[in-house]
């Protein structure tokens, strides 16, 4: 079958034909999505990434949704499945529990990232366990599920956290807490939008004028915009919840922490490339007298998927449009040449681009 | 009646005979404690100190244990008692639900400290609701609850954020979790304790030799004394718990954040008084990648009152003659110019001075 | 205004034309639905039926939508809302966080049911915190937000009690667990549903063959119907969740006790109407043997009825086509007769009757 | 080394010399507890009990305190140590997080009573991950520790169980909670015992006038005693918690499930010899219309072991004198024909019996 490998740390991929074969039920792939993640490996700069051991190369892809070819014990040969990307380490109890994503021996692996074969290649061979049904109407959109599965993982533990105290407002929902989401990638807006579905009002931030998409996007979504090219300036005690989603400098974080209110939580979510997070010692004091949390935020399991598939399904009837604002590219596997394009670069106002493989 | 009372901003004491009456049943003082943020309100450093409304006067104090001296509904005459010093604000639901702790308007009082009177006098009067029963057998020691109850409070609230992943061990403990308390004080040493009584492994650091008491406290309770004066030097992944208490620079945090285990917490607890923290962008990423959280901790409520009392008597046959250790100065009350030092500048070797009514 | 007015424990309705005027927004009622209680209610069998305090009727109908008629503070002029049915205590700390569910002193007050005007009626006037946005796309079944809103509740208590134990499977979802649900009226049928949603395996039982309407339903949720008119005859250790929905006799629990597993969980939904539940020492000692709980539910918030039009919103693509499987009949206000006689009796094959005010 | 066995299903004990070796690490035994189960084993009337696989005869007993004989890697030579008495199937998740008491196989085995050798032997090996300290100055006592490690359980599952509510009172404590506690057992004593340590208020009952040493044992813990010889007859709404520790006929159920109060729990914790437990229609509407719960408790584990050996040390100091009410009989391991006794009928005002191997 032709599939895309890389072998980290060179940079570069190829487009390539292979004699593979796996444990679990075939799968053909119908399309993939791109992140952050696959160009950073493509560049040779993520050093976590990590070829399968006892082979020498590394499929790439860990978003996908695909056709299952076969009848299996729990799904029918033509049902739409998305795999799920990490897998556990076999020994921790996180890993034994299906919680791979709190793994504590740091021995998982990731598909198309670290020990494990991606998803882009024609086919790929998988444990029914790990599969995830997509309903049929949101196959347009269904490629989205993985990323937002980082982002339920993401919300179920902040909501984990705060039962620490009540979080809850007077009518038991969320609908007296604010959040400030710091970038506008595809992390951003889905977490912009995750909120809002969880009931809270948002604000996301840019160093710049919100494009077109985006000015859309918090149109339908009742989301609020700030355009953060001046710094951030907002009321003391303005935000319940601050994410950082950017993966850009440690700046935003000093610059911002200080807006969140008593009870508040912090949650990083973005890899910050650069730049240093200064706290100094009010705002240190702050964090005790106001009983402050900022806590890591990573990857979704099983049960995160299907809340990304089910949030997907409300999207469409709350946003109406949604799936052609967020899916802002489509490239067909034959087009090599974009392909290598897209895998080395982000396109200006991308928030979601699908490789399609029919 | 006599009673000890401060005019904040103002730094210094007085001696004063007050007509004092208030609301709530009447209470013998037998004895004070005496902490840092005392000190700093007789010193003029703590700016959130607030005379009592309609008042002129704060009465300093809030450590307390005294004697009811008439049959209320819940208490009798002749019971000891300790009074909780933080009051809520009577609007926000953790207020409402007994949890002033997690105000989230910030307008409790404290006694002693901020807009409610303190207990350094003959009597108090206070509703029965507020008074935590002191078993007899620990009278000696009992004034500790009232720190300690902070810790209570603190380590509740770790376990319950912990409550994102699976955090206990194989055999359902936390025999498995290590744990850095850096500071030596009163909080140093009680969080120390604490954690041993939860099954922790515990290690306790300060930039010096333990000193005699400390040595004697690590033996008995097999804690871990760390001499940090040539910096932290630990394997990667050493602790599941850091908990800052020392409130000195912020430079121990950054020094000591690294050390962190996937899925571990930074517990602050003291207040820092100087320095930054800086966390670089390859400790952010850890953050993301491990699952680390960090947390303000705060001020301990009844439910934690009754908790420190539970753990005292434990801890007098767990640690014989821990109150010797723990209890470092007793000063009658008549010792006037002893009192107005202690209250001016901590004794070397201070874990906790006792002010003796009686 | 037009509205359908009781006077229990009098029997009977009365179509009356009322000077009615309220605190809050005004909102013109769009359609309401009815149940049960609103039966019992006409028929004067429910004991618990009260007229508002400084009435002398109680307008029906907890079960409603409707158009916001002027611009609130949350909502707008043209938005269509649910009103929660339920208001709390005002005095007991889970009313004063909203959840009256589980009001402790009990008296809260319902919709047309106790003690507080309902729903059946041109117009209501409401504050806005108790209003529910019903996104439009799901307009035509967003009645049945209401009856699902309390099954909503009743997974989210279910799920919170079995936090006791790990209940998750080992990918951490719940899709190696079984439910058995006895009875196939709206509750049934919502509660299967909702059940599938969760990733459960269901069974849903009555004591005859299923009505057409019930085959399709559980063709395409795939749920398995169990005729149980010869008893019920399972593996032991057949089911992790009963939920009894059929409000029928006693019996049924007792035959069906018997078949949960370890860990299991009987959940109480249905009002039993006879018959007594027996359980021998046999089963009383499997109840401890094997940490069987059995539970009363009743009654979803806020944040459940939200729940509930989410996943009303996701059953149209899972199910397509549910709605007019699940919304038996409608009924235009103007036909009073056929309003007269629903509100009597139960047609047969009903799931869900709704009256139309346009 | 001597011991005593059995070989269920026979009734009766052997005094036997056995050549007896197993894994771990060797434990010095001091002395046993006798329960219920040990006598219906020896009466040959325990269903469960099963000699372990390979072997032709069962050690008696689960309740055990022994001195560690070598240097392990947690434990010293001369620690005294309590083995945990369950152990797990290995591969349900429960089992696999160190929480056989909620086994989802069944396939967990019990010391002394199903599938494994018991602690009544001169020795025991056992792997020191079993092992529980015990406090040197409660060793008196200790013996407790595992029945009311039993309770420790029961009491976290009943509060986690009742976290789908606020419970807890509003100065956050179970001060405002009330319990009613059947039977005057070693459990129900023990449990009464550990709801006051909670906060509760508690009734303990028993079908006849109490016997001196109950009612010394409810006077010093402040613990009011009902004499339920002619029916219980107590206000509606009186108890939060009802808890059934008499094992003795299922009629005592049927007869106080009704004084619940709104969102009470019943625990069952006896096995229930006779009767059958019949709720009417009217009390099961009114568990769900008061949102009861009914459960089944069973069996501790290691941290509750841990947290049964803090409670004992400090009812040393709550209840002065506590031990010598509780420890009813002591026998020294020569005297065969009391020991005999004793495994065979429970001794009128027994608590605790304990048997000394010194």
């Amino acid at each position: 079958m032709e599939a895309i490998i890389v072998k980290p740390p060179e940079a570069g991929i190829t487009f390539q034909n292979l004699d593979y074969k796996n444990n679990g039920i075939k799968i053909k792939i119908l399309e993939n999505g791109i992140c952050g993640t696959d160009r950073e490996i493509v560049k040779g700069q993520l050093n976590s990434a990590a070829i399968p051991a006892g082979s020498n190369y590394l499929i790439l892809g860990h978003e996908a949704i695909g056709t299952v070819m076969e009848d299996g014990t729990i799904f029918k040969k033509g049902d739409i499945v998305m795999p799920v990307n990490r897998r556990g380490c076999g020994k921790c109890l996180n890993c034994l529990v299906g919680r791979p994503d709190f793994c504590e021996t740091g021995n998982f692996v990731e598909a198309g990232i670290k020990g494990m074969q991606g998803f882009m290649g024609e086919y790929i061979y998988d444990d029914e366990k790990y599969l995830v049904r997509v309903p049929a109407g949101i196959k347009n959109m269904a490629i989205l599920a993985q990323p937002l599965a980082d982002l339920e993982k993401s919300m179920d533990e902040i909501i984990n956290i705060q039962k620490r105290m009540i979080w809850r407002c007077s009518d038991n929902t969320f609908h007296c807490r604010n959040a400030l989401v710091i970038g506008t990638g595809t992390i951003g807006v889905l977490f912009s939008l995750l909120l809002k579905t969880y009931g809270f009002s948002v604000t996301i931030a840019n160093r710049r004028y919100a494009h077109d998409k985006e000015s859309k996007i918090c149109n339908i979504a009742d989301i609020k915009y700030y355009n953060s090219a001046t710094g951030y300036k907002f009321d003391d005690n303005s935000f319940d919840l601050i994410i950082e989603a950017s993966g850009s400098s440690a700046d935003v974080i000093s610059q911002t922490m200080g807006f969140l209110k008593n009870n508040g939580i912090f949650g990083l979510f973005g890899f910050i490339r650069s730049g240093e997070l200064s706290i100094n010692s009010h705002m240190l004091q702050d964090f005790v007298y106001k009983s402050i949390a900022m806590v890591g935020l990573i990857n979704g399991q099983k049960p995160h998927f299907e809340m990304a598939m089910d949030h997907l399904m409300q999207w469409k009837y709350m946003y109406p449009g949604i799936e052609k604002l967020l899916i802002t590219d489509e490239i067909k596997i034959s087009d090599r040449e974009k392909i290598t394009t897209v895998l080395t670069e982000k396109s200006k106002d991308e928030i979601k681009t699908r490789i399609l493989w029919d």
